[in-house]
């Protein structure tokens, strides 16, 4: 059976006292509108619709990033979350199949969950995910008898044998995507809010003679986002999740509450990573690497057996081969570096090829910008560059390549030879001295001034 | 009324197993006793006297740097409560209003409190700040009748019925200076330690027929300090406060557990700060800035717009205009940078000004310092500063200036003009090739030597 | 009485998904079997021996950097714990006193706890180390009747009264070397398992007519390490000791928990510790030093009054006298630095002897590395290394001497002089516009020709 996710993303999100549409707010490093879908794509669905309404082409420019096969459907007013719903209908115009109804600022449903979902549907007309909660609170309830669900009350419409439900509605909903809409139709406003309720749709569909039914999952899947308190909540359950996971994959994670993932952040095993570690997102690091502390990485491939930090900051397009040592006060981007080369102090590689087994000395910069247009630096395999060498790009260094230490190479170097540009050191006898006597006069010179 | 704060500072605090006084001891960024004096500033004192004791000097330089109006008294032997505050007599001749005595080592009333505790005074002659402790334990105990205080008895001076009363003795209080100084005179020290309690004036009140009433706060406002151990809580304590008030006012913290803020650090609406940022005192961050993991801020203002980190310093003096950027192992000191500007790698920038939307190089430096002297770095607007370039300052660039990459600039550069000053590169053909094949005869002869 | 220590650490520790041994994982910076050698090393062993199994040539080459003086035996089979003892007969052939049987994956026994057990060995022949778990759960139980111990059962060969014991076994024994080896030689594997326990000597011992008594220590004593999340717990454990005991030592630590020490990290009181600090092993501080975030510091040596960081990395060897400054993205590896020398910013010094009160201007590097050799650099008193100097080694710098900014220093400078080797400056009117525009222009038609 094919399916088609709606995704809900047109709230103000007033209480996350913020510019930025709700859904954008980060949660593992990428927006949280990323986790929705990434747990959709678990189905496999044939059609993404985003409905977007508040701030509505921020959201659709980032879905954009994150997805460029989602559909965007725009709400242009707040009426409730049936009526959101609604606006997908043209998207999903001439989809034949079951429709999955998410919400962007719940990340937690996992993909076991929507499978879960999705399954149930075959034996039901309307399928909703419900959860039960340690305190129900105003959730809307869910109205059941035996495996039937009946109906779905809003909190501020229940009464109080319906408050004294345990069983409450996250919102989440799969039908046959041409029933939904039909039953949406007919769902009207005529409540305490004055809103259109997708969930109405199940006493619509019981009316038709519809069948529902209830899936159950735990309560933390349901976690919604209004503030930035519960945002921070959510990051902490989310970083809880992946440091319990990646130390269950065979990872070492000496203080694993120190350690930051973002969405999909991928470690290989026996991988050793020491307190204070930002993983950014895109990282992939093999088996064996040992990150040590106070690194930060985004975007970037580690191979096997490397050592990244302290001090480290690897940005996107940073590709690492196997044993490479990447030491403190480093940065390196959009940079491939060979097996078993050393970049070990205080150096910028950007825009760079370093060759297998290389060595570049403390201080190194790639000149890589000169104002307008980024340049490339090639170096070669086997190749010693000296302290403090300023490689003014285009520039190209061969094989077995050294420079000294200090100089500024703005043409080539061919494989094996030595290029050097520095003037000739001079010693000044005595100079030294009859500066710093000058100097010294000068202040007290000053300071008696002041007196 | 006219309002005079008395905050006792002078206690030797041999717990905290310290050389410096207890509450010279940082929490927040600054001094424990700054925060008496700042909740003690919402009432606008017209005279704020510290009474100091055990290492008295130190305290008092602390204070001047703290408040350059308070006033210090010193109590030469500790003798009591009641005899610090008698301390205080003579720097508050000739004032006339009330008095409110603080601690030094209780950081946490709050300016709210202190208003109530205030505006208690005028229906009551002398008023004590009360608190129902979870645990009372050793704490003075407010014995009261209806709302009237009848005394104060120490712990160790109270019998089993007094020592069940719940309301305990926070120390704080508030008094006419005059009737203040009236009852301590005739407060005796015939107790268990032979000190002079400030508490006791309660009772030499109500038998002049003097009112007293108590008014309650949160036991967490009067925590105190006397180790280590509890200065590390009362700053975990302090920092979840200044964490929860900063995601309330719109800022967003990915990891708040790992942010560590100072007293008044402000922070605008829409910035986001990554894990791992430390805010050293006098830190202003205006709205839309994001500050990247790993960085540390004291002493600077950051404009809106601008970006910070991962890894950079910003230092005391250190102003930045909107949509500036400074990267990663980047230091900035005593600098202005206007908007647009970009630091982004692996600089030292201390008493510069440098101008809208330059770009600073990796690996420049502002040599600003010359052994004894330091001396001011300008760069105009538009400029372009090469990798590792060194500006002996004094020095100035003109806008759109720009300087090659390693090159040494020493005397000033005219608007538009590019100043170079580096040796011509020589390759030196097969040279690298046959120095590492000597290097590595070199090694294996000495490998074999050792055999 | 002289006591042997044995020590097992031959087990696979399948649930740590790793191909590092086990008792190889670091904890509290070291290897987990470095805390079980440490703990036992407070009872003077006469003779030390770990039985190695799986993976027996890594475990035993770490071993050797622990103890140089430890003995290692191989367990060939793992064939129960009684069976590994007996792997250690050989070692301690000739040997008369005390063997003490100890976890290489249990690194919290006390040495206080271990003098314990010596001392009641004074009164029974065997001596077992019990503990009573708050779940005892599948531990094994002390069978006793009064002071005395009668026999060992584990869980699994257990009926319900006896699981319905409270008093567990740690695994810990003491006895006679000579009678542990004799009551081994008895025990047999008819049981679950199909394993020689170990526990099993209590009744062998019993069936003879020796006696057999239990000491106590705390469950916190015994935890084993079985799997990665059990290591990240055991470090929180290790962690938070360490921190308190710093605290009551007197040392400042303004956030605890985010401060890392490793076994063994001395630090004196009064020295300030800001928050995210990492020690590596072999760190030594002194009194009143201040250490500033985000410091990273291993097998070095800060003398008192220094100041390290924010950013700083001190590598092992790094040796710094009083009242040293070391700044922001600083380095410093197997170097003498002198009382009140100064190294504050985007600096590597490596193999080096910085002489008194001299100042090491931003962004100098020693060159020490040639590509096969590392050399030494050397530095006077009173010197002033200008900003960006290259120390190319072996160079040596005389007291009071002065290197001009950028210049790279290949010969030796004497006292009171002044070296420099850099370009003149020049200035190219009008060309940094020239170029601007130039490379404007190009960009304006590459976006023409892509349009």
């Amino acid at each position: 059976m094919a399916t088609a996710l709606i995704v809900l993303a047109a709230g103000r999100g007033t209480r996350m006292n913020s510019d930025l549409p709700k859904v954008l707010h980060r949660l593992g490093g990428v927006p949280m509108l990323a986790h929705a879908l990434a747990a959709g794509r678990a189905l496999e669905p044939e059609r993404t619709v985003v409905v977007t309404g508040h701030e509505a082409e921020m959201v659709e420019a980032a879905l954009a990033k994150l997805d460029d096969e989602a559909l965007s459907a725009r709400q242009e007013e707040q009426l409730g979350t049936g009526h959101a719903v609604m606006q997908a209908r043209a998207a999903l115009n001439g989809f034949e199949g079951d429709a999955v109804v998410l919400y962007g600022d719940t990340p937690f449903i996992t993909p076991e969950t929507l499978e879960r979902l999705v399954e149930a549907r075959r034996a039901a007309d309307v399928v909703v995910l419900g959860f039960e909660p340690a305190d129900p609170a105003r959730y809307g309830r869910l109205v059941t008898e035996g495996d039937d669900l009946l109906r779905i009350t809003e909190y501020k419409d229940a009464d109080a044998a319906t408050r004294a439900i345990g069983l409450c509605n996250s919102g989440v909903v799969a039908a046959d995507a041409a029933t939904l809409f039909s039953l949406l139709d007919e769902v009207g406003n005529d409540n305490a809010s004055g809103e259109y309720y997708l969930t109405d749709i199940v006493s619509v569909a019981r009316a038709r003679g519809l069948s529902a039914r209830v899936v159950r999952c735990d309560e933390a899947e349901t976690l919604g986002i209004n503030s930035r308190a519960e945002l921070a909540a959510a990051e902490a359950a989310f970083q809880a999740r992946a440091r319990a996971s990646a130390l269950e994959d065979g990872v070492t994670l000496a203080a694993p509450e120190t350690v930051f993932f973002s969405l999909h952040t991928a470690i290989g095993r026996d991988t050793v990573i020491e307190p204070n570690v930002v993983f950014g997102p895109d990282v992939t690091i093999e088996s064996g690497v040992t990150i040590r502390a106070f690194s930060h990485l985004e975007g970037c491939h580690v191979s096997r057996g490397s050592t990244i930090g302290p001090f480290a900051r690897l940005r996107p397009g940073a590709e690492l081969s196997e044993g490479v040592h990447i030491g403190n006060f480093v940065e390196v981007k959009n940079a491939q570096v060979a097996e078993g080369a050393k970049i070990n102090h205080l150096t910028y590689i950007g825009d760079a090829d370093i060759g297998a087994r290389s060595n570049i000395g403390a201080g190194t910069v790639t000149c890589n910008y000169d104002g307008v247009f980024k340049h490339r630096t090639t170096i070669g395999a086997d190749a010693f560059i000296g302290s403090s060498t300023m490689l003014v790009a285009p520039v190209s260094l061969g094989d077995g390549a050294m420079t000294g230490s200090g100089s500024v190479i703005t043409s080539d170097v061919p494989a094996g030879d030595l290029a050097i540009g520095r003037a000739r050191q001079v010693n000044k006898p005595g100079l030294a001295r009859r500066l710093f006597e000058k100097l010294r006069a000068q202040k007290a010179a000053r300071t008696k001034g002041d007196a």
